[in-house]
């Protein structure tokens, strides 16, 4: 592929790849509004430099508008709503569209209420959870968010796909610090992290998955189609996948564990994931700029702390955002698993010139 | 100590302990409702099976009392209030009693707006975290209980101590299958296990620990007085450490990381522990009979999901609900250390008499 080489050599800056993932969605199909949510939503996600959950999806999005798994010009409804709670019905719409829509309501609530927890049902795959988190900073919020996920994890005692790998997400913003955010499945790692170890004769760094016995191993070599991971740290991670579980799914009325169908597979069945955001607003409870100063205390108390040799200590989040400065300042140079699926999409929608145009 | 040797003969009935208990802690100075909250508090721990949690800590808190760091007859005072929130001001008070009351005002908020967070400051241990998320319980509701502790946990890059173990603890309510329940710790293992498992030339299972240098290791030789505690699956657990620290500390105005001093040490210092609390009413968002169903839905599968081996799948709390039955059945056999802290309790107070009276 003439192009594939041609953009191996390049960067692009964050602000084009957003605006050309836009287009290209509005070219598949979806709303001029929903398409800019969701590039926002996937680029950010580059941005940080977790590009598995970023623009690479988008093919595989539009490929579940085609075929009728997602509704391109549906829209999010509210099923149940209180002062500080409310569960709304997905009602099969763009699902980082919804997503976002939850978010707002419960930052929205938050704001008269103090705290606010809003579930969805009837949804699909939203990207990086972490986004949603982040939607709080700028209302001086603590924002959570969690996904329950089609199962790829096992659990104690089991073997095989049991439980999904329900990502948890947070973002906290501080004073003169960067925020504090984090966004992290409760299994030992990321499916994508095992695919991409994978080589022949290769070991895993630790013991992530399970064999078909339920045996622990750090051999890949028959991941996925025998063998589940393995939920981090054994029953603490299941227990919390339960609990990521309940407030996604077991409330809102979504599917649950073998019930929620993978969003990237070619099958017809709706995913009907469930998720769950939460809005906790400091400034009802204590002065925001104390808050803000005790967070700074906090993060420079463990940033100074000792240091096992001559490393450094980060935050959690601090990686994403430094690499995100870097992604504004020099462009990104995208990995070539991001730059296949840019490319069929493209071919997908007939904007391969648009596509070429914001490489530099 | 004949009265030691006697008593590791026995077993207890876990409502007599608690009868004990609160007339021990009654003579040791407490108003008799804050004994007998404190007394249901612990002891349920024992019922548990988790007696590090339970009455063998009765002792030292009462020690804290006499030597002024906890407050036998204050009381918890409001300092911020919404729909959907509060803060309380620990006062010093008996810690149990403040949680308690804490869960308490959670449950009522939420009974109204769907959730509610209460966070605490000025507070010290409050035994189990569990505890409090069983509170939610009888109300139908979902329970979340954290606190932050003095640190024995170290971060990745760093050495030494630099947070605490920051437990976090839910329970969730089914229909005809037992409630879920959990109760972790964010770092890699409680303390008391580290401590257990140390002998002569013995490894723990796994590198729980970091020595003086920073380093991971299975050899419990050099701990306490050298090294820390890992977190729970390296970054992962850090993470949900801050974010613990940040609901229970930095939200009231407690003490963080280095300023939180240890409860169980003989120092002068006020512990000044936060803690947040969580109650949500599900029946608020969903008829309360179709979430029990799911409940009882997703329990089922996850236990007759295919085995590794001929064992069995636990739920989260599962294993304690059995340990409780039991022990209201058969009473329960104290461990050494539990018996040895409640002799010198019955010394301290005057009431061997009536602590051997309870032993069948």
């Amino acid at each position: 592929m003439a192009l594939l080489d041609d953009l191996l050599q390049k960067r692009v800056f964050p602000v084009e790849l957003e605006r050309y993932c836009t287009y290209a969605m509005e070219q598949a199909g979806l709303p001029r509004d929903a398409a800019a949510v969701s590039a926002r939503v996937l680029t950010t996600a580059d941005r940080w430099g977790i590009h598995t959950q970023g623009a690479r999806q988008i093919r595989q999005l539009m490929k579940n508008i085609r075929d009728g798994r997602i509704d391109a010009t549906a829209r999010a409804g509210v099923t149940a709503a209180g002062p500080a709670i409310a569960i709304l019905d997905g009602n099969r719409a763009m699902p980082l569209v919804t997503a976002c829509t939850a978010m707002e309501s419960a930052i929205r609530k938050a704001g008269e209420a103090g705290i606010a927890y809003v579930g969805v049902k009837r949804s699909s795959h939203i990207g990086a959870a972490g986004y949603y988190a982040t939607m709080a900073l700028p209302h001086d919020m603590i924002g959570i968010a969690m996904t329950n996920t089609d199962p790829w994890m096992t659990v104690p005692g089991g073997k095989g796909p049991i439980m999904g790998t329900n990502p948890i997400a947070y973002a906290i913003p501080a004073g003169s610090e960067r925020p504090v955010f984090l966004d992290i499945a409760t299994s030992s790692v990321a499916v994508t992290k095992i695919l991409a170890a994978k080589a022949p004769g290769k070991r895993l760094p630790e013991k992530w998955l399970v064999d078909d016995a339920g045996r622990p191993t750090d051999d890949p070599a028959n991941y996925p189609a025998q063998g589940a991971l393995l939920p981090m740290a054994g029953h603490k991670g299941y227990g919390l996948a339960v609990l990521v579980e309940t407030l996604t799914a077991m409330i809102p009325g979504a599917a649950f564990l073998s019930g929620v169908k993978c969003w990237a597979f070619d099958i017809p069945d709706k995913t009907n994931q469930g998720h769950a955001f939460l809005a906790i607003n400091v400034g009802a409870m204590t002065p925001l700029v104390e808050f803000k100063a005790r967070m700074d205390a906090m993060i420079r108390e463990i940033k100074a702390a000792p240091k096992a040799g001559d490393g450094r200590i980060y935050l959690p989040g601090e990686m994403e955002w430094e690499r995100q400065e870097r992604a504004r300042r020099d462009g990104i140079a995208l990995p070539v698993y991001v730059l296949v699926n840019l490319i069929r999409l493209a071919e997908d929608t007939g904007t391969p010139e648009s596509l070429a145009a914001i490489f530099h």
